[in-house]
C-alpha cells in the first residue's frame, strides 16, 4: 500500500479509476511567479502600456495549456473543461510576475493538475518572450492556492 | 524596438525569423526543484526502492513534455532534438526533489526552452503522482543552467 | 462591457464560463466552397469516377478537424461531440466543390466552431490535393448555415 | 496518371516522396478575409483601441495553427518552419477583416498549405471570438499571394 | 447497406451518430504479444529486476495511447475515459511479452479501440526498446478479450 | 551495461543521443495483418468494389499515425518523414488482409518505428470500422520487413 493515490501497492503507476465517482462542480485556483531584472520588468511594463502581447500571449498560451494536461500529465484522465482563466500581474517592487489560474468543470475528479498546468505553460511562454533580455529568470512559487467540490471539499494551502 | 526579440517594434507577438542562422550542435541544461512534506518525501524514498515508477513516470512525461514544446510555447519553433535527457534526485535533507534536464539538436534555434517544458512536465507529473499525500507542494527554482551552441556561444547561469 | 462574449470588459480575451450551463442536444450545419480551375475539376470528376480517394480523403481529414477544434481556437472549451459528418459534392457548373458538414453534441457549448473547423480543414486538405493542377484556387463561404440547441434555439443564417 | 500529385495513377491518395528534392529557402504568402457586419466591425475598432486582444488573440492562434499543418492535413509533409507572420487589419469600409500570413523554411516542400492553415484558423479564431454578436459572418477569399524556392520558383496569384 | 456501422450505404466512411444513445459503465479488456528472441527475454528479465523502466515506460505509453484514440482512429469518439490500465507480463517460456489493457468510461460508445489503442502503443513501445537487440520481433495477437455495458452488453471472445 | 539503446546502464529508460550520426537517407518496410471472418471479407469486398472508403480511411489514419510516432513512442526522436505509403490488400482465402507500409527520410535515426506505427494504426481503424460484424478479429504478424539505410546499412527480416 504506497499512500500514493496513482502508486497501486504494487508500485505500479496507475491511473485511478473514478467511474464510480460523483460528477460535482469542482474548482482549483493555481499561482506562479516569474522573477526577472530590472530590464525585463521595464521592457514589460512598456510593452504593455501600448498593446499587451506579451500577456496576452502567456495567457493563451496558459488556457491552451490547460486543455492539454491529460496529453502532458500521463495518469491524468481527460476532462471537459468548462472555464479556463488566466491573469498576469506584473509586480515590479519585487521584481516579478505573478500569474494566476482558475480551471472548472463538472465532472469526476479534480482541476488542481489543470489549474497548475495552466500556470506552468504560461510562465514558460513569458519566459520565452523576455529570455533574450534576461536569460537567468525563474520560475518560482508554482502552488495550488484553493480547491473546491468533490468528496473532500474546499481546501486552501496551509501557507 | 522593444528589446525582445519576440515582440516587435509595434509591440506585436512575433516568431523570430531564423531561416538564415546557421545549424550548430546546441545544448540547453535546467532544472525544477519539487518541495514536499516528509510524508511525501519518505513514500517516494519507499517507492523507488522497489519499483521506481513515481520517477520513471516523471521521467517519461518529461521527455515527452520536451518534444511537445513547439505545440505549448507560442512562438517557438518546430525542431527535431537529437536527445532529451531528464535525471530525478530525492534530496531528502531540503524535503525536495532535483529535476535536471537536457536538450540537444543540431538546428538553427536555442533548446533551453526544450530543456524548461521538460522540467516542468516532469515536476507537474511527480506533483500529480504525490498530491494525494501533500496537496501543498511547490515547484520552485526553474530555470536554465547552462546553453551551448549558437552565435552567442556558452552561457551558464550567474548564481 | 465588449459585446464579444470572449472579451471581458478589461479587453482581455477570455474563455465563457459554461459551468452553470444545462446540457441539452446540440447540432450546427457549416458549408465552404473550393473554387478552381477546369482542369482541376474534371481530374475530380475522373478520379472520383474510380476510387473516391480526393473526396475521401478530404472527408477523414475534416472529421478529425472538427475533433481538433479546441487545439486550435484557443477559447473552445473541450467537449464531445457525438457525431461528424462531412459531404463534398462537386458543382461543376459553378467550377466548384461545395462541403457541407454537420456537428453534433449533448452538451453546455454549442458546435458551430466544430462545423466551421471540420469544413475549413476538409477544404485546406482538398486544396493541398489539387494545388499542383491549379494552385490558384480560393476557399470561399465558409459560414454557418443553421444550429439548434442551447438556450437561443434555432437560428438559420438570414441568406 | 491523375495530374494530382498527391493522388497515384491507380486513384489512391498518396503522400508525395520528397526526399530526393533539394533544400531551398522557401516562402508563401496568403491571405483570408473574414466578412462581419457593422456592429461586429464597431467592436472590434473599440477593443482594438485598448488591448489589442481580440487579434492579438488570432494571431496566436494562427501561428499555433500554422505548426499543426501536418497534423491536419493528411498528405502533408512534417516540416520544420523557421518564420511564421499572421498580421489582421481591420478594413472597415468594407466590413471585414484582412489576414495575411507568412511562412518560411529551409526545407524540401513548400509551404503554401502552412500559410494557408494558419490563415484559416486565424479566421475561425476571429469568428469563434465574434460569433455572439454576428453568427452570420463568412470566411472568404482564403487563397495563396505569392511563393518562392524550390524547383517551380517564384509565382504570384494571377488575381 | 453495407453491414458496417461506419460506413453508409452510399459507401462513405462515416462516424456513427451516438446522440440518442444512453450513457452506461462500458468496459472493455484487450491484449497484445511480443514475440522476440532469447536475448532480448534476458535482457528484460536482468532488467526488470532493477529498475523496472522498460516495462514501466510501455505501461506509461499505452495509457497516454488509450487517451489519443480519437486521434489516431478517424472515425472514433472523443470520450472521457475514467480508468486506463496496462499491465506487462514476461513469458519467457513462450519467448514473449504478454499485455493486458483495460478502459472503462461512463459514456455512449463502447471503449474496445481504446483498449487495443493502448495494447498496441505498449507493444511498439516494448519493440522500440528492444529493437536493437532483436530487430525481428514481431506483434501477435492484438484482440480484444471482453466488453460490457452498452446495449450489447457482455461479450467475451469465443477463443 | 543493458545491451539495450534506449536503456542506459542505471536501468534508466533514455533517448539515444544522435547528435553525432550522420544523416542518410533511410527507409523502412513493415507489414501487419488483419485476421476476420468470411462475412466481413466479404462485405469489404462489396464496399471497395463501389468506393473504397474503408481501405482508404485505414490508409490516412495509417499515414497520420506515422507522423504521430514521436508523440506516441516516448523514446523516439522528432523527424521529418519525406515519404509515407500504407497499402492494403484483401486476401480472401486466408480470410485477412495484409497492410504493408514503406517510410523514408533523410536524416539521423531509422524509420522502421515509423513504418510500425502506420501499419498498427491502419490495423487498428481497420478494426475499428468492421468490429460491428466481427468483434473477434485479431492483428497478427506486426513487423519490419526491411530497413535500409544509417551506420548497419540494409537488413532484411530472416523469416
Amino acid at each position: 500500500m504506497s499512500g500514493f493515490s496513482h502508486v497501486a501497492s504494487n508500485g505500479k503507476a496507475n491511473m485511478v479509476d473514478v467511474t464510480e465517482k460523483s460528477v460535482t462542480t469542482r474548482e482549483a485556483v493555481a499561482e506562479s511567479y516569474v522573477v526577472m531584472n530590472a530590464e525585463a520588468i521595464a521592457l514589460i511594463q512598456a510593452g504593455n502600456h501600448h498593446k499587451g502581447d506579451i500577456f496576452g500571449t502567456a495567457r493563451i498560451a496558459g488556457i491552451q495549456g490547460a486543455k492539454k494536461t491529460p496529453e502532458l500529465i500521463p495518469l491524468c484522465h481527460p476532462l471537459m473543461l468548462t472555464k479556463v482563466a488566466v491573469e498576469l500581474e506584473l509586480q515590479p517592487e519585487q521584481q516579478r510576475v505573478r500569474i494566476e489560474t482558475r480551471c472548472k468543470l463538472d465532472g469526476k475528479t479534480g482541476v488542481e493538475m489543470e489549474a497548475l498546468t495552466a500556470a506552468s505553460v504560461a510562465a514558460l511562454t513569458l519566459f520565452d518572450m523576455c529570455k533574450a533580455v534576461d536569460p537567468s529568470m525563474r520560475i518560482e512559487g508554482t502552488r495550488v492556492l484553493t480547491k473546491t467540490g468533490g468528496k473532500t471539499g474546499a481546501w486552501s494551502h496551509p501557507l
